[in-house]
C-alpha cells in the first residue's frame, strides 16, 4: 500500500514544481493560487528585500506582481524527506533568486500551501569564506612584500575609522552588535562597533550578581562559534561576559570599547552618516554609509516620574543600574514592578537578608523555567532535540516559519497544558495575591515578548518566595508619593523604604535614535518592536512583523538590531545580507514597507 | 546473492561474540587465538593502564593472563556498519571494562583479528559534565548562602596552590599543557598549569613573524572547543596564540602565567611532589600528587658547541629564539640546519632581502604542503573528509588503530606515489644539490616524526627558493670553525656571516626532568619519544610505542605530555583518565612497563 501512495516528499516536490512553473510563466502572480485562500508567505529578504509576511492570496499576488519578474525565483527543491502529521506536510526547501541562494520551509494542506517561509542564506558571488571556501592562512610561496596576519590585522585596526572609513557603524556592543559585526566581518563589510563599556561583555558583568540567562544554552548560541558541550544550561552573567569578550577577539571585530556616540546625522548629499564618537576621551568622526542601532531591544530605561522622588533620602535607581543585593542586608527595599528583573532583584535582596516588598501594578505572566524548557522549548532547543537531529539553524528556521498572525494558535494549547501541569504552583501564587495572566489571549510567554517585550517572569525560584510571603507583595497598586524614608501606595498604605528599585522597563528603541540622531528622525521611523496585535502595549494596526527590526526603516541607511540571543543570532544574518548587498551595489528594491503609526 | 552473504557487520559481531565468550571463560587468555598469529592489540589504558601494543598471539596471551580477570572486558558491540575492502573488514566497536567505557576498532582478515585497538573513553561513575550531563549554571530556587559562578571561580583561583593544593601540576602551558588541563578540569581534577610566558599563547607569538601551522586546521582542533568553520587552513602563529589565550579563560583553567618552575622533587614519604615556582616574582611551593612535564615534545634546544663561537662578532642564536627576518635586511645570514625551522627562517630572511645560506649537514625529507594535504592527510583530516562524515574523534581513533610496527607498510606506498607525483619538484631540488630522503625505509613524514621528531620540512614555499638558488645551499658539510665575521665549513669554504642561526633541533624531553628535578630522575625515566625502530636517531630495542609519552614512567607520579596539536588533543584524554583514576583511588595496575635503554 505504501508503495502506491505518493509520499509527503513527492507531494511537496510536485507543489514546488507547479509553483516554479507558474513563477516562470508570463503571469507569475498566479502562483498565489497555489496557496490556501488565507495562506501565508513569510519572506526574509529574498523576494521583498524586506522582512514581510504576505497574508492571503491577494497579498501574495500583489507581492509577486511587484517582485517576481525581477527576482526570478527558481530551482525549488525539497531538501530532505518531508513529513506529514495531522494532514499537514512539512517540507524543507532550497531555492534561488537572481540575487541569492535561499532556504525555505513549506506547510502543505490539502494540496495548497498553508505557509511558506523564504530566507536568504547567501548572496550569489559573495559566499562567506567558510569550510571549503575558507582562507588558506599561510600564503604558500615566498614574497618580499608579504604581510603577516598580525600585521594586516594591526593595519586595519589603525586605519579603520581614521584614514579609511568603515562601511557600517554599529552603536552598541552587546550580543546584538557583536553577532551582527561577526556576520559583517565574514562578509567583508568593514565595520566598527561602538561600545560605551571598557570591555566587551561588561553590559552583562555590570548587572546584579545572581543574574543568569533565563533562556537555555541551546537557544543562546552566537553565529559561527557555538558554546561547547559542557557550557551550563543557564549561563551566569560573568561567564557570558567573558564569552562575548573572547568572541570579539577571536572573530577579529573592530570593537571600539570605552567609546561613546555623542551625535549622528545623515548627510543626504553625500549619502553618509556623520557619527561623532569619543574614544578613550578623544573625539573621532566616523563617516559610514550605514548606521545600525544595536543599543538593546529594550531601549532607554523607563524611570517613572513620581511626586516626592527628589525628597527620598535612601537609594533609588532603575533596575538596569541595580548593583545586586549585597549592600542592602537588613534594609527595607521596595521594588516597583513584577516582571523578570523585579523578581530577580527581589530574590537576590532576600538572599542577602533584606526586607523586600514587590509592588505589582498589573498582572504578570509567570512560567516555571523547567516547564518552559520541557513543554515549550524542548522540541527545538534542548539536548534531546540535538540528540534527535535538530540543529540550531533548523530550530531557528522552524521558529521563523510560523507567521505571527497564527503563532498564537500554536501557543495557546501549549500554555493551556502549562496552566494545568503547574496548577498547584499558580494556585499558591494567586493565593498570595499575585495577579497572573497568560497574555491577553492565553498565548503565553513568546507572544508577550514579541508583542511588548515585557510582562513576564521565567521563574527560577523567586515565585516560591512570593508565594511563601518571604518576598512581601502589594498588588494592584502603584506608588502614589515618595517620602524621605517611605513610599505611599495608591491604596494609602505607607511602606518604610531604604531602597527603591524601579523595575519599570524600557522605552522603544527609537528613543536611542532621538537621543543620538534627532527627535525628528526618531519620529520619522517611529516605534520599534511589537507587531500591531492590538493587545496590551502593542497597539494596532496589524503589521505582522516586528516594527523596524532588522529591515529598512523610513530613515534611509538607518537600521535597528536587537533582541535576545536567539534573535541576535538569527536575524543578524538577514540584516548583514541587506547591508552587504548595498555595499556591493546590488539593486535592493524594498517591497511593502510599512508606514509609521506610533511615535514611540 | 547479497542476502545470503554474511555482512561485514555480522562477521565482525560474530568475532566479537566469540571474543567475549572466551574472555569470560575460565581461560580468557585463549582469546589470543582469535587473532592472527602475528596480530596486534593496541591498548590505550583499558586493559593495561598503559599505552601498549601487544604484538602476536604470545604477547596478547600474556597480557590477557595478567589483566583479563581483573578488567573483565565485556559487552563488545559493533557500533556502526562495518566495511570490507581487499579482504579486510573494518569495524568500530564499543565495549566496557570493570573500570571504564571504551571505544575500539577491529580489522578482521580471514576470520581472525589482524589489529584491535581498545581505548578508554570514560571512567565508570565519573562521566564528564557535558551534553545531557552538563551543569545547570543557575541554581533554581533561593538560598541565603548562594555563591555566584564568579565568586566560586574567584575563590578557587585564590585558594588553589595556597590554602588548598592541586592534585596535579602541569609544567608548561603550550597547547599540550592547555589541552590536558582542559580535560582535567572537565574531570574535576584540581590542576595548576605553570607557564613562564606572560600570557597563554606567547610561546607561539614570540616566534618568527611568518610562522604558520604546517598542519591543516582539521588536524589541529583542541578538545571541547573546535575551531570555527572560517578558521584558515594554516593558522598564523598569533591567531593560534590568541585562541590559546581565549581557550584557557573560557575553559576556566588555573593557568599561572609569568611563573617559572625552579625545582621539583618527589617526597617518597608523603607521596607528594614539592614543586618550587616563582609566580610574578613571588616564591610559591606547590605540593601536588602528580607532576606532568608538558614543556614541548622537543625538549631543550640543542645548541652545538663549535670552536670559535665565543669569538663571533655578529648575532647568533638557536632557531627557537630567532626573532624573524626584519632586522637582517642586506645582512649575510648562515643557517645551520635544513629542517622545518631552517627552511621557514631562510625564507623569511630572503623575504627581508637578506643574503641567506643554508648549511645542510644530512639529508632531509621534503613534502609539499598541498601534496601532504591531498595525498596523505586528506582521507582523515580535510574539509572533504568532514563532508563525507568523518569526525575529528574518528580520524584520531583511525590513526591510532594502526600499530606502529606496521604503520610503515601503510605509508610506504603513499610516499612512493608522492615521489612520482612531485618528481619534477624533487628533481629540481636534487639538481640544486639538496640531499633528499623519504626516511630510512621510504615511509615518509609521519614515521620520521614519530621515530625522531625531526628530519623533515613541509614545503610551503622555501624549497622553490632553494631550487632556484635564491636561498644558497651548502650541503653535505657542517661548520668547522666560527670566526669573528665568518664561518669555516668542513670542506674548507669560508662564508662571511653577520648572523648565524642554529636550527639544530632539540634534545629529549627528559632534559627538562634533569633541569627541573634531577639528573638522577632524568636517567631513571630515560629518553622520551621514538619507539625503538632502529632507524636514524631512533635506536632499538623495539618498544612499539612512544617512549614515556602519556603513560606511566619509571618515576612514580611523573608524566610526559606533548606532541603536535593532534597528539595533544587525542592523548590528553588517556593521560587525563589515568590521572583521574589515581585521584579517585581506582586500582590502576600497570601492565608491561618498558625498561629504560637510553638516557637521552
Amino acid at each position: 500500500m505504501t508503495e502506491n501512495k505518493v509520499t509527503a516528499t513527492q507531494q511537496a516536490q510536485q507543489w514546488l514544481d507547479s509553483f516554479e512553473e507558474t513563477l516562470n510563466s508570463d503571469n507569475p502572480a498566479q502562483a498565489a493560487d497555489l496557496f490556501e485562500d488565507g495562506g501565508f508567505w513569510r519572506d526574509l529578504v529574498t523576494m521583498t528585500w524586506n522582512i514581510k509576511t504576505m497574508e492571503g492570496r491577494g497579498a501574495i499576488r500583489d507581492m509577486l506582481s511587484a517582485t517576481a519578474k525581477r527576482t526570478h525565483p527558481a530551482n525549488w527543491q525539497v531538501s530532505e524527506e518531508a513529513t506529514e502529521q495531522d494532514g499537514v506536510i512539512d517540507a524543507w526547501v532550497t531555492f534561488e533568486t537572481v540575487d541569492a541562494i535561499g532556504k525555505g520551509h513549506l506547510r502543505l494542506r490539502n494540496g495548497h500551501a498553508w505557509t511558506l517561509l523564504t530566507t536568504m542564506q547567501e548572496l550569489k558571488g559573495f559566499p562567506e569564506k567558510r569550510k571549503f571556501n575558507r582562507a588558506k592562512g599561510a600564503e604558500h610561496g615566498a614574497s618580499k612584500s608579504r604581510k603577516s596576519w598580525l600585521e594586516t590585522l594591526q593595519d586595519e585596526q589603525q586605519e579603520l575609522g581614521y584614514s579609511r572609513q568603515p562601511y557600517c557603524v554599529i552603536i552598541g556592543g552587546g550580543q546584538g552588535g557583536i553577532a551582527l559585526a561577526a556576520r559583517l566581518k565574514q562578509l567583508d563589510v568593514p565595520t566598527i562597533v561602538v561600545e560605551r563599556s571598557a570591555k566587551a561583555g561588561d553590559s552583562w558583568r555590570n548587572r546584579y550578581k545572581s543574574l543568569c540567562l533565563h533562556d537555555p544554552i541551546w537557544y543562546d548560541h552566537l553565529p559561527y562559534l557555538p558554546f561547547p558541550d559542557h557550557w551550563p544550561v543557564f549561563a551566569p552573567k560573568d561567564k557570558i561576559g567573558d564569552w562575548l569578550e573572547m568572541y570579539t577577539k577571536i572573530m577579529e571585530l573592530n570593537y571600539w570599547s570605552s567609546t561613546e556616540c555623542t551625535a549622528a546625522r545623515y548627510d543626504e548629499a553625500s549619502k553618509e552618516w556623520v557619527v561623532d564618537v569619543v574614544r578613550d576621551g578623544e573625539k573621532v568622526t566616523l563617516r559610514p554609509q550605514q548606521l545600525v542601532l544595536a543599543t538593546g531591544m529594550s531601549g532607554i530605561p523607563n524611570v517613572p516620574d513620581i511626586p516626592g522622588m527628589d525628597t527620598f533620602e535612601g537609594e533609588q535607581h532603575h533596575s538596569s543600574r541595580h548593583p545586586g543585593g549585597e549592600a542592602f542586608k537588613g534594609k527595607k527595599c521596595v521594588i516597583l514592578g513584577a516582571n523578570n528583573s523585579a523578581h530577580d532583584i527581589c530574590a537576590a535582596l532576600w538572599e542577602n537578608s533584606a526586607d523586600v516588598t514587590m509592588i505589582q501594578r498589573s498582572s504578570t505572566h509567570i512560567i516555571k523555567s523547567d516547564t518552559l524548557m520541557d513543554d515549550v522549548l524542548g522540541g527545538l532547543y534542548s539536548e534531546q532535540a540535538i540528540a534527535d537531529g535538530m540543529t540550531t539553524e533548523k530550530a531557528d528556521l522552524t521558529f521563523a516559519s510560523v507567521p505571527f498572525r497564527i503563532m498564537p494558535d500554536f501557543h495557546i494549547p501549549v500554555y493551556k497544558q502549562v496552566a494545568e501541569k503547574d496548577a498547584d504552583f499558580y494556585g499558591r501564587l494567586k493565593k498570595a495575591g499575585f495577579m497572573l495572566d497568560f497574555g491577553d489571549d492565553g498565548s503565553g510567554l513568546f507572544m508577550k515578548y514579541l508583542r511588548r517585550g515585557s510582562g513576564y517572569y521565567i521563574d527560577v525560584g523567586a515565585s516560591e518566595l512570593v508565594a511563601d510571603g518571604e518576598i512581601k507583595l502589594k498588588s494592584g497598586v502603584g506608588i502614589e508619593h515618595i517620602n524621605p524614608r517611605s513610599v505611599t501606595l495608591t491604596d494609602g498604605t505607607e511602606l518604610p523604604a531604604d531602597l527603591i528599585v524601579y523595575a519599570t522597563g524600557y522605552g522603544s528603541m527609537n528613543g536611542w535614535a532621538a537621543r543620538i540622531i534627532s527627535e525628528e528622525v526618531a519620529d520619522k521611523v517611529g516605534k520599534c518592536w511589537g507587531m500591531g496585535s492590538d493587545t496590551t502595549k502593542d497597539p494596532g494596526p496589524w503589521e505582522g512583523e516586528l516594527r523596524n527590526m532588522w529591515k529598512p526603516t523610513q530613515q534611509e541607511a538607518l537600521w535597528f538590531h536587537g533582541g535576545n540571543l536567539h534573535q541576535s543570532r538569527h536575524y543578524s544574518l538577514y540584516l548583514a545580507l541587506q547591508l552587504k548587498a548595498r555595499k556591493e551595489g546590488i539593486d535592493t528594491p524594498v517591497y511593502g514597507q510599512e508606514s509609521v503609526h506610533h511615535l514611540s
